[in-house]
Order: C-alpha cells, then sequence, then structure tokens
C-alpha cells in the first residue's frame, strides 16, 4: 500500500501514537482470525496471537468499475474510469456522448507529477458530481486534476500532507531537495503554543514546491491548505518565502511555520545548486 | 482612521464583542480626561462622561521619518520613506547607494491595487529586515510588496482580512462583486463544528480575487492564508473552486468554507455578466 507521509514523517506519528499508549505493530503478518462465541477473539500473526474485541480492516479502496466495464469501457491504468476535463467517459475513440461518471470510481490526474492516479476522497467526489451535473443540465464546468492533498486526525495528532511524498516524487522523475522545520502553532511565549513539524520537497534547481507534510496539534493540519494552493499555483519555494500570510501571536509566531520552511528549502535549493 | 474590514462585517464583530458584555460606543468624540489622586477618572465625551479605570488609546501609527527627512530623503505619498525591492531608499533621483531601510518606516507596495501603501506589521518589519540584511551583506533578496493581509482575536471571536476591503476595492478603481456566505470550521456534525462567515470580493467581469475577510470562531481566522496565496497568485474565483483543499470532519465540511465562498462568488461574477 502506498505510503501516505514519507518514513521520517510517519516515524513522528508512530511516535505520538505510543504516547498516546497505542502499541503499534507495522509489518506483522495477518495469517487468520481466531472466533469463539460467534465473535471474534484473537488475531493471529507469524509473531503469535493477540487478544482482540473488534477487528478493522483497512486494506485500501479499489474502483468498482462493473458498470464501465459492462459498457465497453476499458478502465485506466490505475483501475479507474478515464474521463474528460468536463467529467464525460472517455472510450476507445475518445469521450462518449452522453456517459459520465464521477466519484470513487474514476481516475484523475495528478497535477503535481502528470500522472493518472486513482484518490477517493469524498472531496473529489463531491467537486467531480458538480462539475458531471452542471455539464450534464447544459453549462460548462470543469475537474482539471487534483494535487493530492489530505488530512487526518488521531485523538489530538494532527497530519497533513499535500503535492507528492519523496517516493511519489522519485517516481515520478523529479531530482529535488527536502528540509523539515520545526516551529509552533503560535507565538511561543502564547498559551497553547504546540510544536509542529513542516516538512518541503522541492524541485531541484528550480525550486519548485513538489510537496508538503505537516505533523502537530492544535491548528497545525489545516496550513496544509496554504502550501496546497501554492503548489496548486506552481510557486517556488523562493517565492513563498515573501507571501503575505497572517501574523498575530495567538495565530502564529512572526514568521509563520510555512514561511520558515519556505526559506528553509529555499535555502536547500540554492546551496544544492 | 482606515476601517480594517466592511460595515457589514464589522457588524458581525461589533455583535459578538456586545455578546461578550463589552459597551461598544463608536463615534463617542473624547473631549478629554479627567483625572483624580493622580489617575484618570473618567473619560468625557459629547454624549457624557464614563468612568473609567484605564484609557486604552488607539490612534493609529505614523511612520518616524526624521532620519530620512534629515538625509534629503523626501517621503512617499503615504508619510514612509520609499525603498526599491531590495529595500534601498530611493531619493529624488533613485536609489541610494549605501542606504536601506526597513520596518514601520517604510512605505510599500499594494500588490492587488498597485498604489503605495504604509502598513506597519511586525510580519512585513522582519521580512524587509531581513531582505535588506542579505542584500548588505553582498546576497540578494527583494521585498515585492503587500497584499494587506492581517488577523487579530477578541477573547473566542477571530477577525482575519486580506487583500482589498470594499472600500479599497472602489477607491482602487474596481468595479467588483461580492459574495457572503455562512459555513462551519468542521463538518456540522462533528462535536466543536463552529460557525464562520467569509465574505469574498471579485473583480466584475473576470473574476479575479480583489480581497476577503472572516469572522469566526476558532480554526476560522487562519483560513485567510488559503484567500492570500490565492490572491497573490492572481486567481480567480472561478479557478479557486476546484482547490485540492484538505478535508477530514474534524477540519471541515465536505467544501471548505473557503471553496464554498469561492463558489457563490464565482456564481455572482457569473450572473453579473
Amino acid at each position: 500500500m502506498r505510503a501516505t507521509v514519507d518514513p521520517d514523517m510517519g516515524a513522528r506519528v508512530h511516535e505520538a501514537i505510543c504516547g498516546l499508549g497505542i502499541a503499534v505493530r507495522t509489518n506483522a503478518h495477518v495469517q487468520g482470525l481466531e472466533t469463539g462465541d460467534g465473535r471474534v477473539r484473537r488475531v493471529v500473526t507469524a509473531d503469535g496471537a493477540l487478544p482482540a474485541d473488534i477487528v478493522v480492516l483497512g486494506l485500501g479502496v479499489r474502483p468498482n468499475t462493473a458498470l464501465a466495464a459492462d459498457c465497453g469501457i476499458p478502465v485506466g491504468v490505475t483501475g479507474g474510469v478515464p474521463t474528460d476535463l468536463r467529467m464525460r467517459v472517455v472510450g476507445p475513440s475518445g469521450p462518449v456522448e452522453g456517459l459520465w461518471a464521477a466519484g470513487d470510481c474514476v481516475q484523475t490526474t495528478h497535477l503535481v507529477s502528470g500522472q493518472p492516479v486513482h484518490v477517493p476522497l469524498g472531496t473529489h467526489a463531491n467537486k467531480q458530481g458538480r462539475v458531471a451535473g452542471i455539464n450534464i443540465g447544459g453549462g460548462y464546468a470543469t475537474f482539471p486534476g487534483v494535487i493530492g492533498t489530505a488530512v487526518t486526525k488521531v485523538c489530538d495528532l494532527e497530519v497533513a500532507r499535500t503535492g507528492l511524498t519523496e517516493k511519489e516524487a522519485h517516481d515520478a522523475g523529479f531530482a529535488f531537495v527536502t528540509a523539515t522545520v520545526e516551529s509552533t502553532s503560535r507565538a511561543g511565549y502564547y498559551p497553547g503554543a504546540a510544536s509542529m513539524v513542516i516538512k518541503l520537497i522541492a524541485e531541484k534547481r528550480t525550486g519548485l514546491l513538489l510537496g508538503g507534510q505537516i505533523v502537530g496539534r492544535e491548528e497545525a493540519a489545516k496550513r496544509i491548505d496554504a502550501l496546497a494552493i501554492a503548489l496548486w499555483n506552481r510557486m517556488t519555494v523562493d517565492e513563498m518565502t515573501a507571501l503575505d500570510l497572517s501574523y498575530a501571536p495567538p495565530f502564529a509566531p512572526v514568521w509563520d511555520p510555512v514561511l520558515i520552511a519556505a526559506r528553509k528549502a529555499a535555502d536547500t535549493v540554492h546551496h544544492a545548486g
């Protein structure tokens, strides 16, 4: 399964989850589930059995494209249904008149890598549904693609990402540098200031932002939207250092963590030559 | 004094502050302060006197440019010292070799209106000081200007703005439309979801974002950075509807309030023709 964040950021999430008193076991091959009295009792792994009251299987998501196949539509390389910008299904000889698709079943374009991807998130499904609906109704709307933004929360731990991870950037063919900074959600002296870590990935030489990841507490994760919009607009990390972001002590240090990360990334690009 | 937000958004702030049990009296001309036993006792206004333990005067900020005047540098139309992009002071015949200025004393450029402005905020002062320092040290850095981002907090009420207000847009010569939406900081069903209002100002016909204002509670104000970066990159509100912003129920409705505002603004631009 594709990792959502890089291993160094994942290690921070791992550590924080362990700090909540949760045992995390990775690479533990599950061989079976033992049941008794009509419910699960133990999970059997290669390293031994673990008692269990509930088992949640997070196995990823695959698009259900049987309907498309029945219509003679070949699925894309990601297993999703290919569409054009207006969400018209694309068949062997181009967009098919009167045939539309939107949501978790479709393949879309990653605007940073330029590659087709399958990203089954509710926010994309909503946008695609709206675009398809407008076009079906005779209007005009387009869904240009995605840049891989996602956010989640484990108790008070916030994790967010946008763009490409290191592995994804590598697989897409980019040469890149990374910069990781630790800062705070508010001015350091302000009550409730919480630590956050931001990692940026920028293209070597050009300094174009390729991706960002955030691990922090309250008020951390939504800063990913700032990175997402910078990325969407093909900003370089050097340009980003001048951004006029909001500052007041309850909301950020005088240099917002996003700007501190951009500065470090810009310096890294510069020194990498 | 220039209003920081439009009257309709200011009314929401007014109402929220009154809700905190604070009496707000605007347009109350202060005629004098009465003292007794070595401290202030009453504020005398045209409408009568008010008892007072502490008086805080918020009178705005004017740049102290005496040093520049002593050097024969004429101040700009805003009263601030004009500089070039590298923070070199600009005299009557161009940038002056070896003379630099940064911080609350300088005049800068508003990147939306194109007009010179004086915006004495710590975040600009920090950036300008860094740019001046890098250039003085033989490096290269520029401060392109500002877009009018600001944020503040009154108890748990958050207020933020970026770009131009309606009055500023009008004064700059723009024809524009506005769109105001009410949404929530999290999915409506998620604990702690708080109401927030976002207002966007977009150029008529082109739909270019010109400004945004937010009034809300926790997790509201920092969304102004998303608007600030969209504005910085000259996005239209229509383009903004496709932005890949982060979604999970603890962080936003499935359409982030920023996207809902962009949709309404785009529809408004469209219908205004």
